[in-house]
């Protein structure tokens, strides 16, 4: 069952023919024909509101997306998902995400008990670990408390973690500093120790395999930096603990077993802060909020259960994706959240999103018929507007857009806030209702210049948006958020009919790099173009292979 | 002259004829077809090569190209430019950007000879300035030395100085920390005060107008953190200095003269960070940096301005892009600089490319017929390879990419720096050759799932990619890749028709922020959809209005 294919053929000609209908028509007559959308295109849950009124959508193009995903079984999908079946059909295995943030006494499937356990347990021990060294009785190598988390860790061991610690930082919070050492690149590693002490900084290795190459590249060299600079090998134990679906690979490296927190082959990478994975998220913000980010992500699952399909945010944002993309052919999405703490979400959600549905076949092999995952991209706002605004207002490609906002005014500089929020709106606004060549000369009409700029000055408008808005940013509405898009991604992903829990498309890169290494110490690769980087590589580094 | 419109229609017709013979045609058969690709298609100036043999072209496609920059008079564009014609024509200005980098004894137009002196003495006067500030001589309120810097500023203003700052940064200058202040969120600078000390912080206010909206609301709230601290508001002037086009605005804000540094109306704001908006990154790297910078991309001036077309780096960039976006119709770029320290890259291209091009009216006001500037992205690798890399391998759509790596190792950690330019290489190999589904079953050929798996890791290739490759990152080299793009910006608008100076589309959003602002307070704006939202973000924070 899992590698049917997508066979939807008969909703996408409706779709094609009620988007002829619809592409021509202005989001300035959409809304004068029909009042009410402001109320009918939107949907909420406690402390958060989706406002699509400024999607280029009609009641009728949701009816039918929704019956798109009625024949692409969308709800049987989900069932699947939540039951644990191997809905990762090309590796075999389940999608269990949902299961790291289960809550106690929620429904849940009596096969998922066991596994339900072991993430309780686990959760329980991340908290101990957590107390223990925010509280100061976890102690290092020379007897002080713990001031500096080094996260090592690629991709989803490093985006999530890092997005939610940002977002959930408190200048007034206790907890030690965390650092994110991602890339291979050696600057990165010697900045950034430069700054520390070793024996105040724990280490987290994070690796679901711990065989990802960065990873332990940059473990091996802050291992070195801790042993050099404490000549301790034997109190290791106490600043170096590891995160992985491979303890064994762990112990190798000598991270002792009480030291190793798993997780476990049912849970991706790029869907895995809420394991252990988010162990620096609970180190940097407290265990609490941890969970709280766990009790948020339930509360949008159970949403994404049981509510029917037309009233399903995940759901309506998935088939907004697929009509914004494949029927109205805009290529990419841009992210602007109005919260510069939410400054990472963009690259977090450009892996989960293009990783899972980057993909050009089907879960049966076969070649998708239409367009998937388009480019995700973005920054925060109010800084884009100084930046790429205005290629979104006046350029000639479209791009829709997901506005993220949290109304609640945290910081008692109202002011402020106010400009951050009317901002926001704004953009939202002039995006969609633009200001035609007549108005703009109007505005002019004293200026001598007048006609020669108003075309300038002109806004075409129809540009689509969606208002993502957040009563106020906190733990549990950040995981509310977060599991929505996880769960967007699982609706497109079912309507383009492709896996969305594998990411075959990094494999060959892998392959060549290792090939290249051996060539850059041997006689290169036999490809021409890399064998002359390769060659112009050596001479700069005067190699002496 | 300068509201002349590209009427380039004849070129364009033989590119189209042209497109639709290699189009359907793989890398693997151009590499195939002529191994000296490698060498004729890439350019090199000492210290940086551009290596374009993974783009879908040929030599013919180049030369087609070169005679489309011919028709759109880019030499003429070129020339005027750098004489200062008032090239920026709806605001009837120079876009003498290039002067802020020129050189002593280098070609000059005799009438730009006051403009130099000018520049000469502002370069002067920020080397002063730095120097006393990384020397210790520049005392604050307490008589203790500067130890961290808040560049005030968004946009050009921010995103320039921010980039260089952290490129050339190294953990054993003993320069002050340099923060940045861009966002209005008022969380931002909350967080970013929470950990300074007002006698140690100098606080650079950077603004062209000295109007914008979120560089005064974050000088106001950093004026007053300062002087509700030190209550020393004599003092000020130790602590406030400003970087504006208008000194009278930053007078009436309260700064001295003397600490006013100020830049001219020929400067655009996303072509400054080379005037006194430069200020930051000689206070955070030192002037002798700063400087370095500016005599690198002077360098690419010189090059860009006597260079015949075809060996141009910037034209030939440029023409790629026209290229890929116009002919082969690719709706994105991305972006991958493979350095770790080149992290806001990205964002600064996105506003230099995007702010500048992203428009849909000629010079002349009338529309162009074709597509202009596409969406720019990006994120560092390797950590892209572990987030949307999978897309570009897999994806239904292709994306060009500009792959930036530096080959010489400052760190002595060789292994990882191998490590780092293997990646880079390997993913241009992988993305530009692929692995065929043949290939791929060989590959699997004795697993038991190779049927089944062959597809889902089978790579189609033929994404292109260029490898811009610095011998080494430093400040000189930086100067020449920043002024690379710049100037590849300034020649797709020749060739799209379009003036790049200016950014009319971000007036729209300014004029309705002040009028939400107004609403906030009031009845609302009457626009159903915005005054949903405004009558929500009351509720929450419970105004009282």
């Amino acid at each position: 069952m899992s590698d049917n294919n997508n066979t939807s053929f008969e909703a996408r000609r409706a779709l094609e023919a009620h988007r002829d209908k619809i592409k021509p028509r202005h989001l300035r007559e959409l809304f004068a024909q029909d009042a009410s959308r402001v109320s009918t295109l939107s949907l909420e849950l406690p402390g958060l509101l989706l406002d699509y009124s400024r999607q280029r959508v009609t009641d009728e193009t949701l009816t039918l997306l929704t019956r798109l995903a009625e024949e692409c079984d969308l709800r049987g999908w989900i069932e699947r998902m939540f039951a644990g079946a191997e809905i990762n059909n090309t590796e075999r295995r389940s999608a269990l995400h949902t299961l790291l943030r289960q809550q106690a006494g929620a429904p849940l499937n009596d096969g998922l008990r066991e596994r339900f356990d072991a993430v309780t347990a686990m959760r329980q021990r991340i908290r101990t670990f957590a107390n223990a060294v925010r509280g100061g009785e976890w102690r290092g190598v020379g007897g002080e408390a713990i001031t500096d988390v080094i996260n090592i860790g690629i991709g989803g061991s490093h985006l999530g973690p890092q997005m939610a610690t940002a977002a959930l930082a408190s200048p007034t919070d206790a907890g030690p500093r965390v650092h994110f050492l991602a890339n291979v690149d050696p600057a990165l590693s010697a900045d950034m120790l430069a700054d520390l002490d070793p024996a105040t900084t724990l280490v987290i290795v994070v690796s679901k395999t711990f065989t990802t190459q960065e990873t332990l590249a940059n473990a091996r060299t802050v291992r070195q930096w801790w042993l050099e600079a404490t000549g301790e090998s034997d109190a290791l134990s106490r600043h170096f603990v590891a995160v992985t679906a491979n303890p064994d690979k762990a112990a190798e490296f000598g991270i002792p077993g009480d030291n190793i927190f798993e997780f476990w082959d049912w849970v991706g990478g790029r869907y895995s802060m809420w394991s252990a994975v988010g162990l620096a998220i609970a180190l940097g913000v407290g265990p609490e909020r941890f969970e709280a980010l766990l009790a948020g992500a339930h509360r949008m699952d159970r949403h994404f259960a049981e509510t029917p399909l037309e009233r399903n945010l995940p759901v309506v944002l998935g088939l907004l994706e697929v009509w914004n993309h494949d029927f109205l052919d805009f290529a990419t999405r841009a992210v602007i959240p109005y919260r510069d703490s939410l400054r990472f979400l963009p690259a977090y959600l450009q892996q989960l999103e293009m990783e899972s549905n980057g993909k050009r076949v089907q879960r049966d092999g076969s070649p998708v018929a239409w367009q998937t995952q388009p480019v995700v991209w973005g920054n925060v706002g109010t800084n884009g507007q100084h930046a790429f605004f205005q290629m979104l207002h006046q350029g000639t490609q479209i791009v829709p857009l997901d506005f993220i906002v949290a109304f609640g005014d945290d910081t008692g500089n109202r002011r402020q806030q106010d400009m951050l929020v009317a901002n926001c709106l704004a953009q939202a606004q002039a995006l969609a209702f633009g200001r035609t060549q007549d108005e703009t000369r109007k505005m002019l009409d004293d200026s001598p210049d007048a006609d020669r700029l108003a075309p300038h000055q002109t806004f075409p408008g129809n540009r689509p948006s969606s208002v993502l808005a957040l009563d106020r940013l906190d733990a549990e509405t950040l995981g509310m958020l977060v599991a929505l898009y996880e769960h967007k991604v699982f609706v497109t992903s079912c309507i383009w009919g492709i896996n969305p829990f594998d990411q075959m498309g990094v494999e060959l890169g892998k392959t060549l790099t290792g090939r290249i290494l051996k060539g850059m110490a041997g006689e290169g690769v036999g490809e021409p173009a890399t064998d002359a980087l390769i060659e112009r590589y050596k001479r700069i580094n005067s190699m002496g292979y």
